[in-house]
């Protein structure tokens, strides 16, 4: 029997003897073993959670910041108000912006020349904090300094910086990031819009030629935006240079647009209404050759081109680089907007009775009723994973961006890990905020209550600033070169043990028997299996192994592309799309478990790691849960195994039940960043005062007599 | 070896010689079970859609009823108009009821007495059709006539009719139905308002004893209703007799609230903002003696209680079963919406273009990328299979209600059958419009597209008229309940069988090997499997004996809870509630399969046979494919024939992809349906403007010179 590479590593972390539990989880570790009945939280033995502590550590490596931007949020002429029209929605976020702006809260990542603090890391986890104040102005914010302002400061350079920024910072310039068009929004490469140099007055031409090729779904550009940078092909000399940014006016004082520049508003939207989406066109609009954001690509007086960066292919890539935060704050901003729909649902879960089960008096509190509990501890498990997972993607981002690791292949792993988590926390806030919205019923449904507004402005976050699909291509594809990159360094010894899995692979998919016999035959108790699952090193070799398996599965299928014809290579490729894209999926969720179990690692309160560690082994088990057919089909895990998986993950859901409020109030939002009723406290003095009418009513005497009781009493 | 029960037939089937093709596929039979490349569109030997013969189909048994509600929905007037104010919306919505009224469309169910067709399912299907004009027209339409007026139809008698009716259906007198009250939803049974019979003045009694028994979430409560059928506990002679409806005037003609009524307006809401829903509370409301709705309960003048039903418990549900219709118009209007989403996303997805894969010219159709296939080929599969399952709903709650097929059997049946299918479609429905929505990228998040605004209306469908979950539970309990009389009557030898099968099962569980091991050694090629997989009779075995062997698998877990202590055996049922409420799912599953295959066999049309065949096996194995981990643990796959579930799958789709357009055609909406920018072709000139710009530019010899061209030249 062969057996080498990925599975063998598998087999032997998940047949080792189980290691030492760590020292801080040793006091509990007894009760986790045992396979008993779970105890109750009344127990003097169960673990607690350290609220405050663990809600300190969840703040992360920016934590002041984010509570003075808490404190923002926390005031009400910051906060959305439902039921206002586009209009007056549009004014008031704008309204907002100004008073960031009075307030000093937006110039952070701004040089410290003109004011700001150069702290990248720090303005994006204040910024990502507006999204429970309002999405629109989250967003609208993001725009004006995040996108617009960014562009001038990454893209540009010491003439833009003084010429241009002041009047971003301050507001008196609102603009439009003018890079997507009605016709390309995913590939940015292949925009429409040129701008050509014209020696003669020394001037760039910006012209749109098609309809498609109109600006789109630009915020600031259809009411408040008078000036954009517009992306467009940089033509001079008879040369398309490929894409640029260009400072371009478009509205003068009067707020008309100024010659040769048109366009039109989106109009309302699915959500994020605060904000003037809007077209814009030009025809053949004149500026000045100062006006190219010059830092990656310049032209001089006569039409010369000139860039630091020899290849266009990989000059394009850096100029998009630099705009990753955006990605960064989305990730933030998401979770952020899933953890208060947790602490929303999961409170009124506990308040909110329905159905009497045991008791003929006393209805359920519906959290204590199994599915609800598997609704919404799950996407629990999931949220904690993601805020430990985006604090250190925001380190990452603040270490390139501030200037400490800033090499080619740091700003490589950051780009991929913006592509990998964006869209992982984009769609989970979606999904959690609809459960939270269908668990909290009818009262989910009222917009005083926040969970449909907040999924109407997130909606969006699923395909702007790089469609989730895309991006998860772009992690499969950087995931395929580092997996052939390997190869083409390794020696003739790995490529061949490479060789040997593979036909052992085959093999086993041939006959569906050998490996997967092995496997189960070592299993002897649930208990046993259990024990294997709960121990941290397995899951980690049960998510690596996957990701690396399904990769270097598509990866020999696709050995021969480059020596087909396009047509049938894209095909070939073609036919592994989805298989890449759910690899990359896998390697998100890798990088979330692994930084939940950093995270573990770093909580010492012992009653907190143990549930923390209940709730890491929740989101690790989900994983594996979720691709269990994967596991069995390639002989990773036997079929007793798999039922073990799903019985302990029933096992810490019921475990984790007591603990549940408190690691939603760990999140630190307050009644002011929560605003909705339903979790007030509003419900459980309902069910009070509903359980003392009835029972004012028995103790009276008066109450009238079931007509069930009456006739089961005949019987 | 014993080998009985479920998985015995199960296996018989999956072994068994392949049956002959049927008479109507036998022509292109043989491009079915080859495993060579996918034909394209353009083989004149691959089969074709008889779009308008297969249209005829989908629109089931009322296709007329439909045809004429479709020209109801394309009128101007009839429709939705984005961005209006909740005020400007409500109003809108009250005179689109009152069109209704003046053009004779709301009469349908009603008696023929009172100017009505006695036509229920008719009725329905009219009704649903509203959705595509505005989700607020059809759900306000449904509260008046479905909910307020249906109840007075079923629950009240001549009299009620003959005084109430009239001004219900002319909507001068609009209703709202107030059962739900804001502590009680799903569990009716107990809500806290009280009807107190007074036998001195021969009146009844409304009253809200607290805060938690207010009625809320009611349609026509908040603004335009003048009375509504109140759902209240009645109380006679110091008796409880528990629910009962009660016909309650609540305000004047100047619009003011009646003496001791009250209530407020729920405000704004996650959609539905047509409809202006409310709370409203009773203090000391008197009502005569005859607004009780008495079909199935009286109370006589003094006092004295009667009923056709001597069952408290039986009395109720068969209260409530007379308001089933709103669960079935709901199960047609998200399948509507879901086939609406569909056509504007698949549409748009055939004309829009990204990314260059194959050619340095032509961007590549993004509904010729897998993975966009992947997203949207099996939500239209499942679209299919509920138009055909709930046209069968359609005519058994026509049978139920026009006094066809009317048993208490059949009663029940159809509410079972409701709380099946609903669940699966409304969430089905906000799956898809969210798929479709990100798939249509930023123009998917424009009002103008319609998607959003679907998908925010139909949020509330999945917890109105039965909470989802609730629901599935209902009919998982009903499984239960008719597995464990399976086992009453039957004789001893089945019982005998079914308890050796359950040691096998125990046996398996245990080693994990026997069963595998014979179920793998069957099967020798992937060819076979997939001619295995693509029997229907296979294919409804796997379905089949999934749900019955979860629900003997809980049934055996909560064999001994009845002699358990209360608590305990609620704890126990809990511990399984949401495996029960997965195996209703799967049982509703097989319902729509079973539709959709009944439906198959009545298609004629050749090549439309074909087609709807691949459809239909993308359906069924899509269901497969879901519970994957299921099969494979439970022995039913092997881990190989598992392998071509997917792998069958991709090779579905990539055959179906030719026939999307023709399949959402076949829905039948029109331009005046869709109302979506995208989907009119505006993308198909946009893309052929940019396409026509660049060969006349490459024409003209004028087009600048890619940089990338020349820096590769220099190389």
């Amino acid at each position: 029997m062969v057996e080498t590479g990925a599975r063998s590593r598998i087999t032997k972390a998940a047949f080792a003897p189980k290691g030492a539990p760590t020292a801080t989880s040793k006091t509990v570790q007894a009760e986790d073993i045992d396979t008993g009945p779970v105890k109750l939280a009344g127990d003097p033995t169960a673990p607690t959670v350290d609220v405050e502590k663990l809600g300190r550590q969840l703040l992360g490596t920016w934590a002041d910041v984010r509570l003075a931007a808490r404190e923002v949020t926390a005031k009400p002429e910051m906060q959305r108000i439902e039921g206002l029209s586009m209009a007056e929605h549009r004014e008031r976020v704008l309204g907002q912006l100004k008073l960031l702006v009075a307030n000093g809260q937006v110039h952070r990542a701004f040089p410290k020349g003109l004011g700001g603090l150069d702290d990248h890391g720090g303005n994006i986890a204040a910024f990502e904090e507006l999204v429970t104040a309002d999405p629109s102005l989250q967003i609208k914010s993001g725009v004006q300094w995040g996108l617009f302002g960014a562009a001038v400061l990454h893209l540009g350079t010491e003439y833009h910086h003084q010429t241009f920024l002041p009047g971003i910072m301050s507001l008196a310039v609102p603009g439009a990031f003018a890079m997507t068009e009605t016709g390309h929004g995913s590939d940015v490469a292949s925009i429409g819009t040129t701008a050509t140099y014209d020696p003669a007055r020394k001037q760039f031409v910006i012209n749109t030629p098609f309809r498609g090729a109109w600006k789109d779904y630009l915020g600031n550009a259809a009411l408040h935006g008078t000036a954009a940078v517009v992306f467009a092909k940089l033509i001079t000399n008879g040369v398309n240079h490929g894409v640029h940014a260009f400072y371009v006016p478009i509205r003068n004082a009067r707020g008309g647009f100024v010659r040769g520049v048109g366009g039109e508003d989106d109009g309302l939207k699915g959500g994020l209404n605060g904000i003037d989406n809007g077209r814009l066109h030009f025809t053949n609009v004149r500026i000045p050759r100062e006006n190219l954001l010059n830092r990656y690509g310049d032209v001089d007086a006569d039409g010369t081109y000139t860039s630091p960066i020899a290849s266009p292919g990989r000059r394009f890539f850096t100029m998009l680089g630099t705009l990753v935060q955006g990605r960064v704050s989305l990730d933030g901003a998401a979770t952020a907007a899933s953890a208060l729909a947790l602490k929303i649902a999961i409170t009124y879960g506990s308040q909110r009775r329905q159905f009497t089960a045991a008791s003929d008096i006393d209805e359920e509190v519906i959290l204590d009723y199994q599915r609800h509990q598997r609704r919404l501890l799950p996407r629990l498990a999931t949220t904690y994973a993601q805020t430990f997972a985006h604090d250190e993607f925001l380190v990452k981002f603040d270490a390139v961006f501030g200037g400490k690791a800033d090499t080619d292949d740091d700003r490589q792993d950051l780009e991929t890990l913006a592509a990998a988590l964006k869209p992982l926390s984009t769609w989970h806030a979606l999904d959690t905020l609809q459960e939270a919205r269908e668990a909290c019923g009818g009262a989910g449904f009222l917009a005083e209550n926040r969970l449909v507004g907040l999924r109407q402005d997130l909606d969006v976050y699923a395909t702007f600033e790089g469609d989730n699909n895309v991006l998860l291509q772009l992690v499969a594809k950087r995931l395929l070169t580092d997996y052939s990159q390997k190869f083409a360094t390794a020696d003739a010894g790995a490529l061949a043990r490479y060789v040997v899995t593979q036909a052992a692979d085959r093999a086993y998919h041939g006959t569906g028997l050998r490996t997967l016999a092995q496997t189960v035959a070592d299993f002897g108790s649930t208990a046993r299996s259990v024990s294997e699952l709960r121990d941290p090193r397995t899951q980690r070799e049960l998510l690596t192994d996957r990701v690396e398996t399904m990769i270097a599965g598509v990866a020999a299928k696709l050995r021969d592309a480059r020596k087909l014809p396009k047509r049938t290579a894209a095909d070939l490729f073609n036919s592994q799309q989805n298989e890449l894209i759910e690899a990359a999926r896998a390697h998100a969720e890798l990088l979330q478990w692994e930084a939940f179990t950093r995270g573990l690692d770093e909580s010492t309160d012992a009653g907190t790691h143990q549930v923390l560690t209940w709730l890491r082994d929740l989101f690790g088990l989900g994983l594996v849960e979720k691709n269990l057919a994967w596991y069995l089909v390639n002989g990773r895990l036997s079929a007793q195994r798999a039922q073990a998986v799903t019985a302990y993950i029933d096992r810490l859901i019921a475990r984790l039940r007591p603990h549940a409020l408190d690691l939603v109030d760990a999140f630190g939002y307050r009644q002011e960043h929560l605003r909705a009723p339903i979790a007030s406290g509003t419900e459980l003095d309902r069910q009070n005062e509903a359980r003392e009418y009835y029972r004012a009513l028995r103790a009276s005497g008066t109450a009238p007599v079931d007509e069930k009781a009456l006739t089961g009493a005949k019987k």
